[in-house]
């Protein structure tokens, strides 16, 4: 029977009884912490000259979500950094005596297994914004961690920019702009390949809280909607966007001219859409994926877009984060993608930012989370993480 | 009195009874083609490499919008060209007999007083499309010819791309995109100025057939809608997206966090967007315009732009068309512009297509227009251009 890390207070109300946890390989440990002061460390991307051009702009490590003051004011350290990678990083400094980390998925501070064992006092996992996969989150939960995201908090930014770039694929705008700067004028060499929405057939793989929302935007456009999810949506909201269930996912692929990714990157998901699974799609398809990079096939996916199978690709997602300069995403013809934004526009900031407080807050005085938020809880994985 | 060069057949259904004109200047002439026989001009956009891959790509020079073979079965001359300025150019050399010339916004045949005066034989012109501002359309009503265009045939088009175009701007898409072609990553070069299009401000000015189609699109966005026009929707479409009418321009624009242009060009539309209306815009305020370059004062764009009044403008209209090399929209900050592309989709050439060969088939046959497709008809201009 494994004593585990409790993500909670010296009051410890997140604490089970013992015998709740499904995991034999968790470790041992105790709390090392005194109750009131613990050490906190976030990593966030570095803004530079761009951190004082927004007032709102939380999300960078000069802005530190905001929270600096209130947590230093009540005792906490509070440190805050970009430099997550290797054994010299300031990150990897902090592992042995850190309580809490807050990371994004913008600037994934990938917690590794090796890390979660080094990380002897370590005990919550906070993600500001949504999507956990940069954590070994069977690691986490067998180490007793807990693992929360602020669920919601920026569902709207990635579906809004999910159909951005849906609409930049269909209707073939970078090479209109890559005229506008260039000097030059031809439109044939814009319209031969553009398309309205409409009338279009557009697949959602994966309907959760952005697939929806997304679905929900789309109505207006007169497409055919279809999705494909674990779950049939319930029969108001199936109304409410006219979309169709796809029990089958590779019966869905072929019938699409849009595929939308919206899954978390899971041991499930991980390359899905390998060449495979690729070659089932319609020639020219547009795929716009905002979800993680990982669940593509890096490589399948340049190559399909090289031989035109895929006609267009766009998103903000690639692996690894930061992308290097070599990654084959950024060479491919087209191509829309951009580094890891969708998420954390300065509207996303100010609501995980909140939503990070919020969790602290009530970490500090032994109150559960809302529930939606956990992503590991008591050794167990959050369903869509299983 | 004068007589009209009207756009019928012999059959002459479309002639009005003498006197039915208003203007005093319309030259008195006669028809000189014979009956069965019509010299029909169509000036395109040239597609080069582009025109051979895709069948539905009729649009261009070379795809002669699908109906030269019906024409010359017919027994009529067809002339299609992308030669349109000058002297020597080869739409030139056709003004003086042709009876129908046919032509585009995205590379625009301008019709001017003098070629009208030149163009003895010519009855009818149609524009494949939405918008004859490139016509000098009280010379044509003076002359007594009918202008018509393919009302309806892009609104759809145009609305998809001004959603795309306000995305765009909103969440600063194109600074991504650079990085990742790059080989950079800078998530904050990005987001200190990336926002949510939820709960934004949005003023359409003009809800006419496109402006209307562009804010049910944003209905789901869950922004504050607004739109300025000659006259106030009827309330069920009112209701239907959400948007208020605000009666007073200048009072609406300081209100607006995005600004639409869905306005015809006309003398009362032409350089209305000056210094001292942008002036009036809130600090930062995106704009997009897909309707016409000239309803902008150019400079005045640019350098509010330069100076960051204007956070982002992007459209695909310029004056003139095609767009100068050093046409100073090309290099101003943070636009997002592209040759004149969004009423051409292929979606779009088929249905206009499709609209130019039925008004040619009434037009050959002495039939009516769809009465919403006049431009000008009985030396009157409709509504919309007055």
């Amino acid at each position: 029977m494994a004593m585990k890390r409790v993500a909670t207070s010296a009051a410890g109300a997140l604490a089970s009884p013992p015998g709740s946890f499904g995991s034999s390989s968790a470790l041992i440990r105790h709390l090392h912490a005194s109750p009131g002061s613990k050490k906190i460390v976030g990593v966030f991307y570095k803004a530079n000259e761009y951190a004082s051009m927004n007032p709102n702009f939380v999300g960078c490590v000069e802005g530190a979500l905001g929270i600096r003051d209130w947590l230093t004011s009540q005792g906490h350290q509070y440190i805050v950094t970009d430099d997550k990678e290797g054994p010299d990083s300031e990150l990897e400094k902090h592992i042995p005596d850190l309580h809490v980390l807050i990371s994004t998925p913008f600037h994934p501070a990938y917690v590794t297994a090796e890390r979660i064992k080094k990380a002897k006092n370590l005990q919550l996992l906070l993600t500001a914004g949504i999507g956990s996969d940069h954590i070994d989150l069977n690691a986490a939960a067998a180490a007793g961690l807990t693992v929360a995201e602020v669920t919601g908090s920026n569902v709207v930014s990635v579906a809004e920019d999910e159909l951005m770039r849906i609409l930049i694929l269909v209707r073939n705008f970078l090479p209109g702009y890559h005229q506008a700067v260039t000097g030059d004028w031809n439109v044939a060499g814009i319209a031969y390949r553009a398309y309205d929405l409409e009338g279009k057939t557009v697949g959602t793989v994966g309907a959760g809280r952005i697939g929806r929302l997304l679905l929900q935007r789309l109505k207006p456009f007169n497409c055919n909607l279809l999705y494909h999810d674990r779950l049939k949506m319930d029969p108001e909201l199936e109304n409410q966007t006219g979309a169709k269930f796809e029990e089958d996912l590779d019966a869905m692929l072929p019938k699409c001219d849009i595929i939308v990714v919206n899954m978390p990157l899971t041991d499930k998901t991980r390359g899905m859409f390998n060449k495979e699974r690729i070659a089932k799609m319609k020639k020219g398809v547009l795929i716009v994926n905002n979800a993680r990079g990982a669940i593509m096939d890096t490589q399948a996916v340049a190559d399909a877009c090289s031989s035109g199978h895929i006609g267009g690709y766009s998103g903000d997602v690639w692996y690894p984060q930061p992308a290097p300069k070599d990654h084959p995403w950024r060479y491919m013809p087209n191509h829309a993608m951009t580094p890891h934004i969708s998420g954390t526009t300065i509207d996303a900031q100010l609501r995980y930012a909140a939503g990070v407080k919020d969790m602290l807050e009530r970490y500090f005085k032994g109150e559960e989370f809302p529930p939606q938020h956990y992503i590991v809880k008591e050794g167990k994985l959050a369903s869509q993480y299983q």
